[in-house]
């Protein structure tokens, strides 16, 4: 089957220069970046999280970029059928597509390479806000108004249903949603907020989705996005996240939320943050309360009763979630104004380092994490951080699927109490069925050596 | 409790000769109606469908008009506090406010009268077409894509997640969606195709809702429909559906859905409108085949054979509804062009006098309907149209209530097969809790003497 | 020749009844208004401003409407070729034809009649406010910035230029501008003030033009004008420039300037309209001084010294003419809020049915005029006006010029000096050659007896 | 006198590293360009073309970047007072000060250098593209309508008038403009255009401006321009002319307009560009018939009989030019759809390194110039190309002025028949005051031997 689409947006104005970087070479790094990222767009509605097994099923894909008098046309060869309706391709994955080209476009012409590697704290910032300043993600003249929704891609249907109506309460508050743009409680909150937005005649409603090339096929866009950026790596989209938010809503997950939730507790303990004002919410239904206990006590025990004041649990009430947010605004915009501080960037979060430079899981570096509780707390949080973002990439990603299979379960140790909490948040993630996909056996990708 | 509301639209735009018609006085039943209307829109989301009931239970509330340098302001006296979001009224509703304001004071102030008298057809589809304008409700330049949803305000949820999957198919197809704009199977089809228009990025959805006064209040408009236009009566609303329709659905209902696919039957077989391409389906889920199985033997027994040729029967596939209606476009266009006729209004429908002069449910006008199968078909619908809108009034209209407190049911005659037919239906509809929202028990407003 | 016009805006949208009124059949009235409207529109940049002589040039001329599928479109056989370019209708011009239909149906179909007779002062206001609202001509939340320019059709070059630069400062400072549209001071304004409105990238530009069925002709509306108001008489044309009015200059003109400022003066003297803000500058170049000398002249002989007070004289600074009236916007803004009246129409102005009442001039009627010096200035203004409305209509309206050639000029009487200070005015006017425009000898339509 | 200005368009979003790039310090390049760049385009409507005097009469202005909450704002010391109105700045000129800092930026932070060496032939193509992108100057899905208009800043009443009404020609037929944005021929067009297209109600009309800093400050862009676009260096300014162009007017003018013609026929004089469509029309008023006579003697003498077919004139009749280019935008739209070629910008054209590469008008580089009539005609009409270019930056160019003021006149040298008709030309418009803005002597900048 052979597709042509129409260009859409700016991005039909490509440069010669452009359109032959992403020609189709058995060698080229950037087409597989791009054919991949393009599919993993493609596969929406898909009913599987493992990139490997997407990627082995549509092998024969391919994607061309035409030239022609009105601008770029794409073509594809054996696309998923599930991005058509009728034989027409939606128009929401179609945007899709052209923000792919958008971005690994942006990367790899600025710094002649898909994956730059960047040093410098600042100029690590300069590329998040870059990219999303490109992709059009950072409005001018509005105020504070962008709820980042965090939570699990495997959710059940209760969890489900309750991330709807958090949505449709925040949709019709006016405001808006940014997700890591994948199923369960990533879709919810943007397919609720479409309501109450449509009930508020909200017409330039935000449907904000990040991520990155190697989650990205297991947690495909959902179409309701209509502002997909695809960041290098995963430290520049969780630095994206917490730049743009206004609000941050955690609902149940499992190893990416949790490495979310360490991911910002480890900055807002920083000192320079604390004068911050940045609203956190974890809440889910009433029957999910146990899950939120368990994730208060996991925190309490490694970054200290401190890192518990920096958010507020709410079980079963998406009307005060809602409310709450909504109130804070006002004083989120207070605090940038007194600083200078852009709404839509926040500039003077202080990020250090250790949270900026991409984390490769290799088995190398899993093995060799402190995971030592004498360490102060931000530390700890940036390395506990990068353990439960070595799980995600064993449980979903490619690249991380490949090196299990080849050399085992990934294997993390330290000290013997923080072990063994570990251990019980991981298994009552794996009970909880949030680690996969339901359909299919979860076998750990890591030991945790007690 | 007072609120104060700032004029949208252009509908601020008032003269004081306009301003002063709908001033407050206790004998001005311009007023009466303005407020009720205005009492209905506003309490949407109320678990009632008793007119009576909810006036009763707002008996305090009032509105009133004021003459700002910006325009008019509407001022509310204890409204009902379901239209509120955090003390802010909910931006739909707010239009809705508006659009009762302009609907009544168009007809008013062109005939000197709510109500006006108007025998010629000509100029009853005049005012159809005059109001649908002046509501903006006549786009120029677009394809036929309008779908008419009919169906029940209280079914049960399996069909009330059917019409939203449906909706959802319409909307993935472009299409729009009108019905009578309360709940039910009035609301899914909007809901669902809210989704589907945001995944193809269609920012002009339109949402219509056509309503009259004598329903409002028990069917109030849910916040989504963004086109909403009250008729003076009944039979103007009718008229209206069919002349913007470019296809109809019907899913399950009680006594105002057979009203409506009797309606329909009866015009559709006049011999005028043989050619006319107007495609209908009658659609829900697989669990509701018997609904439809006893539609057609109804329908078969009364209007004939010939009147099952009108419309399509399709049980459990949302998909393939919209699909046929999606292909069935392209023939209402080719068809209107060859008729010069305008894709926005079907001038050329022959309506007869019979549906277009009002009918008063009054207890002699409902015992002197001629009930009997000795008649043409189309009249025969035209009477059964009658008998069955009689109905609805003594469920949910206000004046119908008080008129079965005051004398009783209604009283129905006519051909003893015609008669128990016609009993079996109902008894079947009140069984399947389609005649009431749930939570009363049904008393029936009528009596079948058979 | 034959020319087919698509419709555009709302107005393509007519019922079956509406289209049925304006067809061509040779004893309609209502045909043959509508076809001299739109023969007037369609002969703009002609150069004559003899209605009579237009008339009589395009004999052939035919217009007819027709009913399509995407509305209504317009039939032209021997259209005036000066509309096209390379054979298309400039777009203005197509505009205009389509305001033409909108206001005759729009008169006709409420009043059943093109010239309504109305005799009650509010619903003569409610007219106009309808007319306008119905021409979306009423924009709601817009601060104060209408500049209603009156003046000659026939000035000389310096003054045109001069009007211009007017037009440039006023729209360099957001301000729009509302003429009778037709040429000389009442299209450059326009033009000049479209180049300071490009500069300053204001979109909303607004060029307001408000003419009568008798004077369209012989001043037909330049395609610069984007809204254009056909009222029924020019009564209430008068009324639509003063409610819509923020501010007014009056350039150098003829008999249809002293018109209008008399109007404007007579009304502003009422006792009632004391502490109304309504800033009014006669202005023009150095050059013209001499002619602001004697209209002030005039206006303090007749009406008095309390009538200078209501304008103020600048001559030869458009940037100070621009900037004063800038700066009044604000005091405007101030004393509408102060009255709860709106910006967008002037509800509190006070205007006697004197100035409301049509008055026909016919040779009884301007020979009955009361021209003497001991009435009220006021009544003196309403009379006054009537004379110099009577000559308009002698020297370029259509009737009016038949009625002089068949009767011979009109008499006036009254006071001595009263009639040797209109005869001055009058004869400088004929000198400047503001009567008519260039290239004929102005025959007076009138006698003076003194 | 300091004044703020709100940050505008989507340029105010500019990242830290960005904003401290233009931070004032003495030794910075970038800020001196950008303060001159500043400087020129607030100085539109001064009376002198020389950038030297510009700069010493605003000698005390300053222009810093403030960061606040809602983006960037801009802080004006001391600016020129023609930019603002009543204490406003002119929103054309605001606009136009963020096009500098996008334009600076966007070359210093892709290359690190706001005048960067490129080389490559494709690569200077892509930079001139990435521009027109970057500022929004390359509109998709539009026909070809994108009339250049070359002539000069100085020119005579009667050429201006002229101008204006080939620019009101091409308004009414719905034809852009694109000058090189200064006064004169390049100003008047985008006058006339505004009010044809203000006839048309064309709301997206496009007036493109393109220039560069050394040419910015003598021919500042007048505010009318809507999209300007300041390239690093003439050449990338001359090839963004002709690769946006779908037809070219050349006007009379001086030695920057002859520099655009040799410019212009070296290319499309190379053989592969024998079949591309590129309409191009030299035209002036009956007056300067003369004017066109030489030119065309000069080109003939010079580039020979062939060059001569690759343009034509017309005299005297604006709207047969108009009615020329319209005609033709069919065949540039079928020339570019079967190459498969953008509409928006010409890839296909062919333009040599001789074209591209930055010539530096030094007295050495312009003594070297090889100006003997022995090589092919491209590479002739390259070398003449740039001895014009030299004038004009002796004439205008802050830095050519300073070098004459230090070394005396360029020295041109070549075949004595080239030298004489060079000398021939060049005192033709001496003599004609198009060399310079009227009120000063002109002492020529160069000498030619003989």
């Amino acid at each position: 089957m052979l597709v042509q689409l129409n260009p859409i947006g700016s991005l039909d104005l490509l440069s010669q220069v452009e359109v032959d970087s992403l020609k189709q070479s058995s060698t080229s790094e950037l087409y597989r970046l791009f054919r991949n990222c393009s599919l993993a767009v493609l596969n929406v509605g898909s009913h599987t999280d493992s990139s490997d097994e997407i990627y082995n099923k549509y092998h024969d894909f391919e994607i061309n970029l035409l030239s022609r008098e009105r601008g770029i046309k794409i073509e594809l060869l054996n696309p998923p059928q599930t991005a058509f309706v009728d034989g027409q391709i939606i128009r929401g994955i179609h945007e899709h597509l052209f923000s792919v080209i958008r971005d690994i476009l942006f990367i790899n012409s600025k710094y002649d390479s898909p994956h730059p590697t960047i040093t410098d704290s600042a100029h690590t910032t300069h590329v998040v806000f870059d990219m999303l300043r490109n992709a059009n993600a950072l409005p001018v003249n509005t105020d504070p108004n962008m709820i980042v929704c965090w939570g699990g891609h495997s959710i059940n249907e209760i969890e489900y249903c309750y991330t709807k109506e958090v949505g449709y309460q925040l949709g019709l508050r006016g405001l808006n949603i940014c997700t890591g743009c994948g199923p369960g409680a990533m879709k919810g909150p943007m397919k609720g907020a479409t309501i109450g937005h449509a009930k508020q005649r909200i017409k330039n409603n935000r449907y904000l989705g990040l991520t990155e090339p190697s989650i990205i096929a297991a947690e495909p866009p959902n179409p309701i996005v209509n502002e997909l950026v695809i960041f290098p790596d995963i430290e520049k989209r969780l630095e994206a996240f917490i730049r743009v938010a206004h609000g941050i809503i955690i609902f149940p997950g499992g190893a990416g939320t949790a490495e979310e939730l360490l991911y910002l507790l480890g900055i807002l303990l920083h000192p320079d943050n604390a004068k911050q004002h940045l609203p956190v919410i974890l809440t889910g239904p009433v029957e999910s309360r146990a899950y939120f206990d368990e994730i208060c006590q996991f925190v309490e025990k490694t970054l200290g009763k401190q890192a518990l004041d920096k958010f507020e649990v709410i079980v079963g009430d998406p009307q005060t979630v809602a409310m709450r947010l909504k109130d804070n605004m006002q004083q989120v915009r207070d605090y940038r104004k007194s600083q200078g501080d852009a709404y839509h960037f926040n500039w003077t979060l202080k990020i250090d380092d250790d949270f900026q430079n991409p984390f490769a899981p290799t088995h190398q570096n899993m093995a060799n994490l402190d995971l030592h509780l004498n360490q102060p707390a931000q530390q700890l949080a940036a390395n506990l951080r990068r353990a439960f973002s070595g799980i995600v990439a064993g449980n979903v990603k490619d690249e991380g699927i490949r090196e299990i299979k080849q050399h085992g379960p990934f294997s993390l140790s330290g000290d013997l109490s923080l072990m063994q909490d570990m251990d019980l948040l991981l298994q009552a993630f794996v009970k909880q069925g949030r680690m996969k996909l339901p359909g299919t056996k979860y076998v750990p990708c890591y030991k945790i050596k007690t």
